[in-house]
């Protein structure tokens, strides 16, 4: 896991000091640009290129009833993607960034983790390995997002493996469930757990037996951000759960990833809160697709169009402090 | 006061009940568009001109030494407005909107408030007329804020008055005043409260005996806007303090505007909950000049964008629950 680079905090502080505003009076705006500076390498950071990559998959999972939609929804959704008729493609507009979609293994599903582990190494490692090529070179910010009917079942047996707790600590209502809905996706969890005990020490492992491809493919694409410099926005709670086996191998390596919002799903504020992730919106989102992700593109450009775009106290003639 | 176009409200719920995604799941995106819509009382709410004014106004109370800064950077930071260097400049841009910089009354100092009322009659109404007339007819949004050295101490003051309690639990660091340069600002707000003691029973005598003229300004600017069919998104501390008037003599006089942002001034949180407003960020900002308020822009914009550009079920011919 590559560190960011250190030296360029004193730098943007410097500079920051000499802007026409009170020391840290744009509070977090000032932190972002540290962030996105320290991780780019940049003293100067850049959002010339902003990608949303959102991955696709199925779910073997769906066959034990665990959503109220059908698993044809999800290519549906990936050819609505296509058109530009999704709400990632109108925030993707706002933000002025480029949107990807990329469907794992031609939307095949996984195998029904209940029975048996969720992918083969090959193709686990497959899915990784289409992650990490999706990043791209020339990226100076990467918003991560899915799709894929049953994937917050997937994303909560990974937090409770993970983490700890059982199935209804961590199972939410997803697209739309009801009470029963919630309490039966706990106990198909539970099943999962109970299944595979005794294989799910390892992170990795974790990731492949629970997880589904567009989630393993969200690890590879971070991990390789992480070694190209490009800083990293992670969408609600199924991307937050994919990234976290990074976090669980090695303490910082989420380090150059921020969590842009807290979602209504049941386990995602006690999920970012474990991997020391605090969120920049709390707008009861619950849709994925990199739905939160995009949506605070902007508050990013404003963090770095402020940082260099203002003019100093001596180029605007602003008295100091009496 | 004139009430929202509440029938908007159906029709914007059955259009997004149409929409390809799970009912519900943008959450507070949805809200916003509803609100935008209801106070526009259009069924399609638009942001086409979208406006920032920035009022600026200088205070006697700088006298008393409750500011760090200057009482000659307010019209340094005009300056700075006027040729695009300051903070909210940036964030304007990111944000697409027409900024707009009110300096009210020449910049001319009110009364020290802790001898005599800030604004006599006259010029109270002066300021609330410029506010009112900076509106403009062709507009979408108004998002408002201030400068003016010593102006925390005006809205500490009004808070203190409108809804009980002494100056030192209102006072905050303001610019950036230590320990005990927040202990001798809390002291003045008392003298002055005690000053004009029997005086500030009524909202807008504590307008003008303890405010500003571009406190007063912002306030005429909410008015015109209800008026107008504009919904406004507030800024900080000062602002919200320079709205609270309304509010306290209507129990629905701000229903037609958002919090933008809970500032890291010491007595926002308390203000907005006393208010029942929801701030949308919570970034530790405390600068003013709009620059919360103008940085919430694109999320307006991308919740209007979901609502009006996303394919609905039918269209990309996605399924519904099963």
């Amino acid at each position: 896991m590559p560190p960011p680079d250190d030296s360029i905090d004193a730098r943007i502080a410097e500079r920051d000091l000499t802007l026409t505003k009170p020391p840290g009076s744009l509070g977090r705006l000032e932190h972002l640009t540290a962030w996105l500076g320290r991780w780019q390498g940049r003293a100067c950071p850049a959002l010339d290129h902003v990608r949303i990559i959102v991955f696709a998959g199925n779910h073997g999972v769906v066959a034990q009833g665990i959503s109220p939609w059908p698993a044809s929804v999800t290519a549906q959704m990936v050819a609505n993607f296509e058109s530009g008729g999704a709400a990632i493609n109108q925030i993707a507009r706002v933000g002025q960034a480029e949107l990807r979609v990329v469907p794992l293994m031609e939307l095949r599903p996984t195998a029904d983790f209940t029975h048996a582990p969720a992918m083969e190494e090959a193709a686990f490692l497959d899915a990784i390995n289409a992650g990490m090529h999706a990043v791209g070179e020339e990226t100076d910010l990467l918003c991560l997002g899915e799709m894929g009917i049953g994937n917050t079942t997937a994303a909560s047996a990974i937090a409770a493996a993970l983490f700890g707790g059982h199935g209804g600590q961590w199972a939410g209502r997803g697209t739309g469930l009801d009470a029963a809905g919630v309490a039966h996706k706990g106990a198909v969890i539970d099943r999962a757990l109970a299944r595979h005990e005794g294989m799910l020490d390892d992170p990795l492992s974790v990731a492949r037996i629970l997880g589904g491809y567009e989630l393993a493919a969200i690890m590879g694409a971070v991990l390789a951000a992480r070694w190209r410099g490009i800083p990293v926005v992670l969408d609600g709670f199924v991307c937050t759960a994919a990234a976290a086996p990074l976090a669980r191998m090695h303490p910082h390596g989420l380090d150059h990833a921020v969590l842009s919002h807290c979602s209504a799903e049941n386990g995602h504020a006690v999920l970012a809160r474990t991997l020391g992730l605090s969120p920049l919106l709390d707008f009861g989102l619950r849709l994925g697709e990199a739905s939160g992700a995009a949506l605070v593109i902007p508050l990013l450009r404003s963090a770095v169009a402020c940082h260099t775009g203002m003019a100093t106290f001596a180029q605007a003639q602003v008295s100091g402090r009496a």
